[in-house]
């Protein structure tokens, strides 16, 4: 099992030469979800060599510009490469009024169905789930309608523990199924043998968590609990906690808190505003809270095993 | 006087590493028009140092998304940046509401009035003029509405020669600006001075035709007749015409045909198809018509003087 990160812009606001705004890729369990898309994320998406052809969900977090205005750019993008599958696009009621209102306007049109899945619950919900992932809202608190959110591997199947099953002949692989399931083997003398004495636990379930643009917000912990890795945004430093406050934005500070709160494993964080030139800054003032906190930096990989 | 054109992107469709969609930026008689706005438009701004306090007129040729999907970025940078002026948008029918549907679904504003100026005729029209320079449309044939714009220099005043004034002490300073608005000077003994005799012929003014996407359309010729500069789009070159046809593009070989028909001085040529490795061939295939044809080339500056 393993869940990986690639950064593909970390920045707040306006987008300049090094400084994309936010996009993230998500490889788990062979999905590939992106994540928010900035102006120019398609281009940050050839850089860093995306498969294009991989990418059929897209969640975005809110829509203010830095977070969606490269979407609409994408989803033509999608028709040029002759895309045929349908593209699903998650985030903020109006998010299909905005890009449809684009597509009529240009008088274009897509050659694979998009379905929107709109959001406006304040309440942490299921937005998608197959046989092996699950991803829920987390919802935010800033100055438009926003939400994180929660990508959650689903327990797996037992291992067979082949050196224990050798020594029973009846078990056949047929049987194998069965004992991945959890359930337990009759053997024909009626002797039952318990499924924990032929198999091993199913590898722990990983999660990660992206809190996009929000005020601090401790009401969230319950939701991220435990992840194995955080994005928190950071668009401050304590020093300007003040503006943190009134544009709702969080400090690192604030980002380490929930994240020593959550017990997560991993905190990440970035969307700094362009104010800041040395972004050091904001990785020890997060560690003076917790620790193993990295920074999103254009084109970093994280991956989580 | 003096013209400045800079090539911010001269690729077709969709933006990768190193082909940029279609940007340029015009400095005519102290002006700084932008002209067509792809998408990662402000970062190819930023990267060729423009002045974006002097950006107050943005002329958009159509409303397919290689030529417009930056704007709605640019617009909100503007407000990042505290503009305050008002900018002047000059584009098809529909472009104020790609623009404001998009501010309100983000919940946003501008801290400056957005005049949009829509258009909607298919004759060339006069759509910006001051003292010095004038702006009209060129109509064009696309799969949807589109224009080309001739940025136009006024004649100026005439030049004072000072040598043949120097030789008649009555004609004083506040005399000047007559002069230079072609009056003779009367003497005090009634005989009459021709304006030619005192006065030089004010410098030509000059013209610059930006020619985005269309079809071959000789019928522009009359409108952009001798200009200085012709920017003329060629997606293909003539080994796929049928393409040109059917998408309704030019060839490398129909954007000189135009040049030669309209005599002009000079033509730039770009909105390259991804198809094509080599740009050479472009411009070798309009050099057999029209010689003095350069290349689109992301960062080219010409000047005009």
């Amino acid at each position: 099992m393993s869940l990986k990160l690639t950064i593909l812009g970390c920045h707040s606001a306006t987008p300049r030469i090094s400084a994309h705004p936010t996009a993230q890729l998500l490889e788990i369990k062979n999905h590939l979800f992106l994540i928010d898309c900035g102006e120019g994320t398609q281009v940050q998406l050839r850089k860093y060599k995306a498969k294009f052809s991989k990418i059929k969900r897209i969640f975005i977090s809110h829509l203010h510009g830095d977070h969606v205005f490269g979407l609409i750019g994408l989803v033509s993008t999608f028709r040029l490469l002759n895309h045929e599958m349908e593209l699903h696009i998650y985030g903020p009621k109006g998010i299909k009024e905005l890009i449809t209102t684009q597509l009529r306007l240009s008088n274009s049109y897509t050659s694979y169905p998009i379905i929107f899945h709109e959001l406006e619950s304040n309440k942490s919900e299921l937005i998608f789930e197959d046989k092996k992932v699950e991803v829920f809202t987390i919802p935010l608190d800033h100055r438009i309608y926003t939400n994180g959110f929660l990508f959650r591997e689903k327990i797996g199947e037992r291992k067979l523990n082949m050196k224990a099953i050798s020594k029973f002949s009846e078990i056949e692989i047929c049987d194998y199924q069965n004992l991945k399931n959890g359930r337990d083997f009759k053997l024909n003398n009626g002797k039952i043998l318990p499924n924990k004495e032929l198999t091993l636990p199913p590898p722990r379930p990983l999660s990660y968590a992206f809190c996009s643009d929000t005020t601090f917000k401790p009401d969230i912990v319950p939701t991220i609990k435990n992840v194995d890795l955080l994005y928190h945004e950071a668009t401050f430093l304590k020093d300007r906690e003040d503006l943190a406050i009134t544009t709702k934005h969080s400090t690192a500070e604030q980002a380490a808190k929930i994240a020593k709160l959550a017990d997560v494993s991993e905190l990440i964080i970035g969307h700094y505003s362009g104010r800041y030139n040395n972004l050091n800054d904001f990785q020890s003032e997060a560690q003076q809270i917790f620790p193993k906190t990295t920074l999103a930096i254009e084109g970093k990989i994280i991956e989580v095993n």
